[in-house]
């Protein structure tokens, strides 16, 4: 587990109570990044924020980056294939709008990804207060141009744009992010294929097939209801014959729901919220979950942990995810997926 | 409940063993039209198929007949109102293609429903052998027609047509059947709206809003997951902020689930799977289940019964739709109503 980069800090951590549904008393522990220092412990249910790499089980580690790497190796084989016998390269087009450091650090790793692939890059970069026309005509360019198979619009857009419409202008046949609802309806439809699934609730299921984890059949639970991650997640697992339920910020009593889950898949953004004590012997967890914990010891004065309380869970759970270099590994991996599968339909390469 | 229909035969029954899962145990009853008249009892939980409407705890009713009169009703009025204030009447289309009687009475259904609150209606019978070119001209037709607000396809199609590419000729805004995969993507979707949402499901949740059925924070269960009702019910629920499971063929145990549930939601098609004991006491039951049971005593030779064992049910639950009589008066009344939405929003009319 070369990839893990947890420090060691367990003692320095808050938490904070919240009500995740105000009509139950159900209580939720919550990692406030600007009430740390303080600790608490709630029902002796306190999750140390971190752990060591050592103090992992390795066995148990469902290990994202070795699998993104695997799979980013499947698809320069791919690439290099396609070029060679059609002389075809797959192209990604990222629009950038604004001076977000965040957006921008995501579009250097997409366009860093695709290169390390072969996959060719297109960028554009819009000022932040571009008009909603230019950022439309940046994309209809795009829809137009051959050499481009797949085109992202970092989000957020800035303010005064409306999102859905400029989502929407991006062609059904580019759209590697998977977010058009023509794609979402035909996840959710039997007998329906979609053209492209959403990136990263695809790198969760790839990772559960890579480890050969048994879906169908199976009892899942999905903690978060997002467009991008836990709605595509449940249609993902129930295509895949699970029985699914989604857990959102108005479950009563959640811990009852996911105690009877064989595979957990957390996107709900909530440091540590899942427990040891929420999870059925032998589960399988998938931790979407990236949040920022403030950390004086860690190099930037923060680190990253999921929404599983690791330290408790891996001791419970069968297989689980570390944060990071768990699923978050994978969705760029499943954007270079998604080109690669656009550049080939495009083209009829099989 | 002068709706029901049910006749009293409870001696009369069969039951035959299936296996919803075959990798559990678990065993379930099913009513074979083919084998009736002998009884077998399964565990002592045979469901006896009828009841007499006398039997019935009357003020556990959910009368989906009365509801869909009061709905009929009230669409009498817009359709009035619309007509006065903008000389619009809104107009809905079938295209019926082949001979089969019971497609025939469904549409002879909707016809005279339409008329009965005002609405025109526009009909084209196709025969047997019609090509998909035909029905895509009727289709393209009724598209471009600007008296037509909704356009239904009867299904199934004969089987020498693709029935996607026939349902996908419907133009987005007149597709008051809701089926659209873009329609279906929208409902999925967080802080999307669908221009149309399926009429069975929309019933559904129509009967438990106007029977004050408290939904938000609710565990809800649905049974089959059916692009037409089982999915789309899900989303519907949990755009209304329920906790879904959706329970399929594949689900172990499905009587675990069923009995955490507050509502449960059932279009599985097979006669009084759902028993008494599956039932958490106060829930309540929607049944969409319209299963044919030979009955010689009935003037037709069959009878119809829901999903749920409503005998067995009514006792131990708050609130049930009978079969026939609940779910099914529904389905046409949301037809209607769609239709009506579909030609205010064409002519802006509020």
């Amino acid at each position: 587990m070369a990839s893990m980069m947890f420090t060691d800090c367990s003692s320095s951590t808050t938490s904070l109570l919240i009500h995740l549904n105000r009509r139950s008393s159900t209580t939720l522990l919550r990692q406030s990044v600007g009430q740390l220092r303080l600790r608490t412990t709630v029902s002796g249910r306190a999750c140390s924020l971190s752990i060591r790499s050592a103090d992992a089980a390795s066995d148990k580690v469902i290990d994202g980056k070795a699998v993104a790497k695997t799979i980013r190796d499947e698809i320069t084989v791919e690439v290099s294939r396609m070029k060679e016998s059609i002389g075809v390269v797959p192209g990604l087009a990222v629009i950038l709008v604004g001076d977000r450091k965040d957006s921008a650090t995501y579009v250097r790793n997409k366009k860093k990804a695709c290169e390390s692939v072969g996959i060719q890059s297109f960028e554009v970069r819009l000022a932040e207060d571009s008009s909603e026309e230019e950022v439309m005509k940046s994309v209809s360019g795009f829809n137009d141009d051959p050499s481009v198979h797949g085109i992202l619009v970092q989000l957020p857009l800035p303010s005064h744009m409306d999102e859905q419409n400029i989502l929407n202008a991006v062609s059904i046949e580019k759209d590697v992010d998977g977010f058009h609802p023509l794609n979402i309806g035909r996840l959710a439809m039997r007998g329906r294929e979609p053209l492209f699934v959403p990136c990263t609730p695809k790198g969760c299921i790839e990772l559960l097939h890579r480890y050969n984890v048994d879906i169908k059949g199976k009892r899942a639970v999905v903690i978060g209801r997002s467009n991008i991650v836990g709605m595509p997640a449940a249609l993902l697992l129930q295509r895949e014959d699970a029985t699914v339920t989604i857990i959102h910020s108005r479950t009563k009593n959640p811990e009852e729901i996911t105690r009877e889950a064989d595979i957990i898949i957390s996107a709900v953004g909530q440091p540590n919220m899942v427990r040891g004590s929420w999870i059925k012997p032998g589960a399988v967890l998938i931790d979407v979950g990236i949040n920022p914990v403030e950390d004086p010891d860690a190099p930037r004065g923060y680190r990253l942990v999921g929404d599983i309380c690791y330290e408790e869970a891996s001791k419970v759970a069968s297989a689980i995810t570390p944060v990071p270099g768990g699923v978050g590994p994978m969705t760029i991996a499943m954007l270079l997926s998604n080109t690669l599968t656009s550049a080939k339909r495009i083209h009829n390469f099989q």
